[in-house]
């Protein structure tokens, strides 16, 4: 049982923070910008001081393979150095430093493993720049095309396929991962229930199936001073008793249901004038599809007229829960355990490239805590303990994981 | 008892509609802009035609009068031609309009007033290009100081000031209006009460006092998929049940209140980010002062925490209710009953240069009816029958109160 080098593992988190840093601690470290390739160059630096082989596929992605003694298919270990605007220190990049520091302590302790470890960072996972998120992984799942990808502008009309190439890390196609004995991500928790619950680890089991849907009402603009209340259609009116309505009523599926009414626009949005319409969005997300079908019944199932308003929802998309693989999860239970970590068995609620890559490679994930919950802002913060608990958790896992390949156990793909 | 020319005030109506003419049948006639002038300069040679002197002070409000038997204060029946962007082709001119076809009725029946009548077309009442509305009888009344409307922005950054010069109409402070005997103005309704309850004519009893509030509840954002319910301060469900519970409660204080939460702001507006901040903002307003109390009472009294949410109410600003001279409102009345025309007695919920004429000359204002109660749109309309029946009420009530002025008689201002 290997510990990782805490200082070590801290100063690499503060170089890289170097990369896009921003006046208050945080990053901008968009994908493909050049922070990013800063990120990116550095990337490579070390690996290949670290002795590691660099493959670079046609959607930019970065390979980083140590060789094993067995030339076969290796256990990957991925994330992504891209950040949104004003993101935090360790979103995605931990993923990847972890990675790093689990090879510097296998190096250092002269440990050669049985078959090769990958280390990947895929490009745009933040979709911050580029729509969607998640882009390359979701293109290395077919679930989005890459001639569409190409195409995505970021809010400067330059597209992905011109940054892609002004990068420097436009690569073959040939490149691509397409298989792997094991698929391992890293990342904050993003949300607050590890430090709440006092846990070091947290044991992904899956990501959480959502829907969103946009509500619309419509009712009727008039003059504020001159409409009396019996003659009004009001959406505003209508909209407020529909989100207060629709928080009690969900609230009462599932206690581990979210839901979250994050967007509204107001028509004309003047004081003086009753608005026309009034628009806002419904996130919602558990892991149980039968919670989900209740949610959507719910909505789908509202009233379509009330005071004179018209109420209309639309769905504007959905994904299935992920299961990531019951038996690498378990792994990383037992990794936990034999360092002595407290862990919680959880979903993400947040989307990451591993539920892409889930879909054609066994794989799981592994939470650290997030201080408040706090993530995609400048006060983002993990302390440099828990991360390196999660680059320990990391490489026990790695080490568990390529003993049994070596001795022919498999991992299926448990979806 | 005479009665206006149908055929001439709607010619006259569809005149004027052109100056600004919008493909949708509205009117774009920004205050001072190339189209205003153009009405302007109409305005002026109909009222040269007529045999009225015309005089400009120095807020470009134009004054043209047809003079009397005696020479004295004049009667003022005042309006103003200036619209808001795509607006209707009644709001404002239409006061201007059926003065026109009163005089023009007066000298067709070779009716000589025993004191002078004045026509005045007020600059900028509507505040859509240069704010505030109703600036030049607010100078007029010293409400707002003319230095400072000089500098009032438009959109393209223009001054007040140097769309003043431009226009050709910059006049005389020495032309100002300081006294009258009375001052009437007709207008559209722009609400539906009127035309609801099938009467022909407003007999404006004054302007509702009003308050607008700008209400901020703050919240803690956080990721919509990785934060449990119970671990939230969420403020658009906070403002939602907000909004809900003041229209309840704001309803039961008196049935002719109106109250409207017209403007909505929420941060960051994301659908997968629980917001931090939703402020919102309620207009209200009542005739009785003793009402609006209650309704302040309720706003500053909210609690000011609630689900880990802070709620701050500020007043952003307020005015107390105008009432209009009760002696000449009865006349306007009287003129109704005369004509065989409907009325009724109401409060405008919209703002008027007769809000501020009034606090030094005895004031009052007629109402037509809005078809829908619309206004400040395209689809804003009255029936030329009942444009026509306004001109009537409002010549039939210049006609007794110049016979009382010249016998003597005396209106006070009743503020």
């Amino acid at each position: 049982m290997f510990k990782s080098n805490r200082s070590r593992l801290q100063q690499l988190i503060e170089q890289f923070s170097q990369f896009g840093a921003t006046v208050n601690g945080g990053v901008t470290r968009l994908s493909l910008s050049k922070e990013d390739v800063l990120g990116r160059d550095y990337f490579c630096e070390i690996c290949k001081e670290l002795g590691m082989d660099i493959q670079i596929d046609d959607m930019a992605n970065i390979y980083a393979t140590l060789p094993g003694k067995k030339d076969c298919q290796p256990i990957v270990i991925g994330s992504h150095l891209d950040s949104v605007e004003k993101g935090g220190r360790f979103d995605g990049v931990l993923g990847i430093l972890t990675g790093i520091e689990a090879i510097r302590t296998l190096k250092e302790n002269a440990v050669e493993l049985e078959v090769p470890l990958m280390l990947v960072n895929f490009t745009n996972e933040e979709g911050a720049r580029f729509d969607p998120a998640m882009m390359s992984s979701g293109v290395l799942a077919s679930k989005f095309s890459k001639e569409k990808m190409l195409k995505s502008l970021d809010k400067n009309s330059i597209t992905f396929q011109e940054a892609l190439q002004a990068s420097g890390y436009e690569g073959e196609q040939g490149s691509r991962l397409t298989d792997a004995l094991a698929y391992i991500e890293l990342h904050i928790e993003q949300g607050p229930v590890l430090a709440e619950m006092q846990r070091d680890i947290g044991v992904v089991e899956g990501v959480l199936g959502m829907v969103c849907y946009e509500i619309t009402v419509t009712g009727e603009s008039n003059h504020a001073g001159t409409t009396p209340m019996s003659m009004r259609k009001d959406p505003m009116i209508v909209a407020s008793r529909l989100i207060s309505s629709l928080h009690e009523q969900l609230g009462k599926i599932d206690e581990e249901l979210v839901f979250t009414f994050g967007r509204m626009h107001v028509a004309p949005n003047i004081h003086t004038v009753i608005p026309n319409e009034v628009v806002f969005s419904m996130d919602s997300r558990h892991q149980n599809p039968d919670v989900m079908r209740k949610v959507e019944k719910l909505l789908t199932g509202l009233t379509k007229e009330e005071n004179g308003c018209h109420i209309r929802p639309v769905k504007l998309w959905g994904r299935e829960t992920v299961f990531f693989d019951v038996a690498i999860c378990n792994e990383v239970e037992k990794s936990c355990h034999e360092l002595g970590y407290s862990f919680h068995r959880m979903f993400s609620g947040a989307g990451h490239d591993a539920q892409y890559i889930a879909s054609f490679i066994p794989s799981a994930m592994i939470f650290v805590p997030s201080i408040n919950g706090k993530s995609h802002c400048e006060e983002e913060e993990t302390t440099f303990e828990d991360c390196a608990k999660g680059a320990d958790v990391l490489l026990e896992t790695v080490l568990t994981l390529q003993k049994k390949f070596s001795m022919g156990g498999k991992y299926t793909l448990n979806q």
